[in-house]
């Protein structure tokens, strides 16, 4: 969704939120497209049903929402590092993969189904849907990955994984069942892009999980 | 996810499943861009997981899933009647619409996700899901929709739309509270190329449900 903006910007604006991995998506490509931008945690002022990631375009103003739609944009809009092959059918395969996370995984397994899913069940019904989704991407993974998990280069794919993962591993994933998952997400843990759009690294963590 | 095929064909092929929404909007896809395709009810022979929908590019042979995946593939491949605008910021928007029905809605009341909930309560899971997702999405359309979902030319977003309106039929959601969502799947409910990828003209529909 856009909207016109009532005030104009000199950088662009990211509303986020240091646990969403949708919003740690986004940090990623800003960080690897070496974006400048302002972080806001004042999301929910301006923000429709207070979603996060919102993303505002410095160039026009307008405010963007949902996560994979936001990385298209920078993808369309900032060609530098390119998170996309150019092969049509490569780029169909990261997308997959993107996909197999944004859609199948991360969904029906985040903070506000867990919640409705009530605390004595939660735990199960995260642990049950993150492996299940981790299968599929291994299996994917098995004939597309090389150091990443397309090929060589880092792609939209590795911003979907990387904060996943994490939620795998906070609800007790047996993430060892995962070979490859496992070590793109080690290898990828080691570049600075990924380290900083870490949750740990944000400005509205809290000082005691930092 | 793409693998070499071990056959060669003529046409692109479609594995499908009648009452797949998914399925449903790669089915849209191809007839709006007037590509011949062949349907298939075999799916489980060659899918990893049965997945639908997958589909085989004719060109390649290649397998390809995901089916927000497959339609940007047909409009990167296909260019024939377009379904995203030309202008970033506008397929951003077309996008954070066809996004918000497949990550939001979709994955969230699902088959899978209904047999896990159980069946004294899966009636009520999709309901409120379904109404949420609605709500979300009728606010984003009353910015955006002229004749369609995004101004007066057909767009990904309504092909993600009628499928999922379907749905919020069949679990009883009270759909005249999403007027603008209501208005457009009328609209569009009248259009050949939806007509015949409704899951009622399918190969494997049952003939009790024609």
């Amino acid at each position: 969704m856009s909207s016109a903006a009532d005030h104009s910007i000199n950088k662009p604006v990211l509303y986020s939120y240091f646990r969403s991995s949708c919003s740690w998506r986004v940090r990623i490509a800003l960080n690897l497209k070496a974006i400048d931008y302002e972080r806001s945690e004042e999301y929910l002022k301006i923000q429709p049903f207070g979603f996060v990631p919102a993303f505002i375009d410095d160039k026009t103003g307008h405010t963007l929402i949902q996560s994979v739609s936001i990385l298209e944009f920078l993808e369309e809009t900032r060609p530098q590092c390119p998170l996309l092959p150019k092969e049509p059918l490569e780029r169909a395969t990261v997308r997959a993969l993107v996909h197999a996370v944004a859609m199948d995984i991360q969904p029906v397994t985040n903070l506000r189904i867990l919640k409705y899913v009530g605390d004595d069940k939660k735990a199960d019904w995260a642990k049950h849907f993150l492996t299940e989704g981790f299968k599929a991407v291994e299996a994917m993974l098995e004939k597309t990955a090389g150091t990443y998990s397309f090929g060589d280069s880092i792609t939209m794919a590795d911003l979907a994984l990387v904060p996943q993962v994490y939620n795998g591993v906070r609800f007790g994933v047996d993430m060892t069942a995962f070979p490859i998952i496992s070590r793109i997400n080690a290898t990828l843990g080691e570049i600075d892009a990924f380290k900083a759009a870490h949750p740990t690294k944000q400005i509205d963590c809290p000082a005691d999980l930092r």
